[in-house]
């Protein structure tokens, strides 16, 4: 997969600054190479749900940004990446150190790409699968009010 | 539709206490009614993404949850509920004052229930449909360690 | 809803003809309104999985042009429908006489379109919901190669 | 990923000649192995939707059994397997000689079963990614009216 754009990886990380709810929740951005975005959330009480486990939207939100910014990635300049639809399986409780979500792009295309992201619970050096997102994101271009 | 568990609302108003993401974010719950859970979302612009809108993991983090707490009415005493997949579409810009999750079930099971959940925007008088969630969830009896 | 072109319902009903998988399975077009059309299938025992009931990707078919469909109604002249992705619940066993479904128009957007179709099992005068598809269609311009 | 029963594999394809629907489309079943089984449907132009090309319901069709039949690899005897739900991307219209269904399991659970299965076009000694499907497959009993 040929990014469009040389500067995509300064890119994400910019845009990746300007989604504020990363901060909120702490998430890291970790690799971003050509189709392939890795995002970390060390664990934290207060996203728990009724049992203690990260709660499923939380696991959404860092998969979702995962696997838009694989698709930025390989989107042309003056491009910006919206989520249109996505679908989470949820195989195992999110507990241990942190949730790794690596999302990647598995059809580039001018219009719409499709996404998909793993996310991983973290434990010391073990990975689990916990959850699986398969998604659509648009291409759209920057415009005032919509800026990348 | 009629509640397995005449303490029904009492049990979601506990359960929705100990879903600590909920205070985390600034959930707050409404209407709690057999097959039905509304939640809602004041506007907060530290959980945006970067163009400004509530990430639609936040916004997905309320259906699930609205969602999952109307599949919770109709369950027995002595049941949890477990979210095992979610589809959510995406159709407006998640911005205005709050957002509003209406939570219904669509058909509730023995061991698996399937669940809706619509998100509208709210500014003054007005709500936009801005999100739509299909999902299902198990029934799994509380336990050491899942407790409901 | 009002359909940007005033032939929608002709062209429709065109465009099903070409359809060939619906004659081959025996579907029937119905009702056709803007953002609404009906599809029934006469139940075939040549069409089911292996207890006897319609397979679910037969479910599907029917669903997904009956929510093709409801889109097309209101895409302007000289634009064709594709499916982009659908995700569909199994709610009950498909059997009875027929089974019919309804699509409809959640949200028309000028790229793309958000559907719902429900699919009911018939039986005499009862009517039961078995499955229920939530998709995004896209709007295309035909071209040779891809006549509408 | 062992199976629970050593007889997995005449079991599956007892089960698929009982799935009346794939004799009717004149699918093929070809590898089935621990967790994967491979489905190929022969091009067939009475399946097509408006543009030529196989009908997205087909695909589905062919895809949904695949992953259901990797399921069943891996449950014990006496259990049956039911699709819940199934989310399917498309990413390329089903054109060539045939399509190839190839169903594996993402994760084998008690009561259900998360699976995926990519369909590939194939035209001579090429095979190009159509489609993706990600779906939940329940366990259940065998019973009188619903024999596996």
């Amino acid at each position: 997969m040929t990014p469009a754009d040389p500067d995509f990886e300064a890119r994400v990380r910019r845009s990746f600054e300007k989604q504020r709810v990363m901060r909120t929740l702490g998430v890291l951005l970790g690799r971003v190479a050509p189709g392939e975005v890795e995002l970390t959330l060390p664990f934290r009480e207060d996203l728990s749900q009724q049992h203690g486990f990260l709660h499923a939207g939380v696991v959404t939100t860092v998969a979702d940004s995962a696997a838009g910014y694989a698709a930025l990635t390989l989107m042309p300049p003056g491009a910006a990446v919206l989520s249109i639809e996505f679908k989470v399986n949820l195989l195992a409780p999110a507990k241990g150190e942190a949730i790794v979500a690596r999302g990647r792009v598995v059809k580039a295309g001018r219009t719409v790409s499709v996404v998909h992201a793993d996310v991983f619970a973290r434990d010391g050096s073990e990975e689990k699968l916990v959850s699986t997102l398969v998604g659509t994101m648009m291409v759209v271009q920057e415009r005032p009010g919509l800026v990348d």
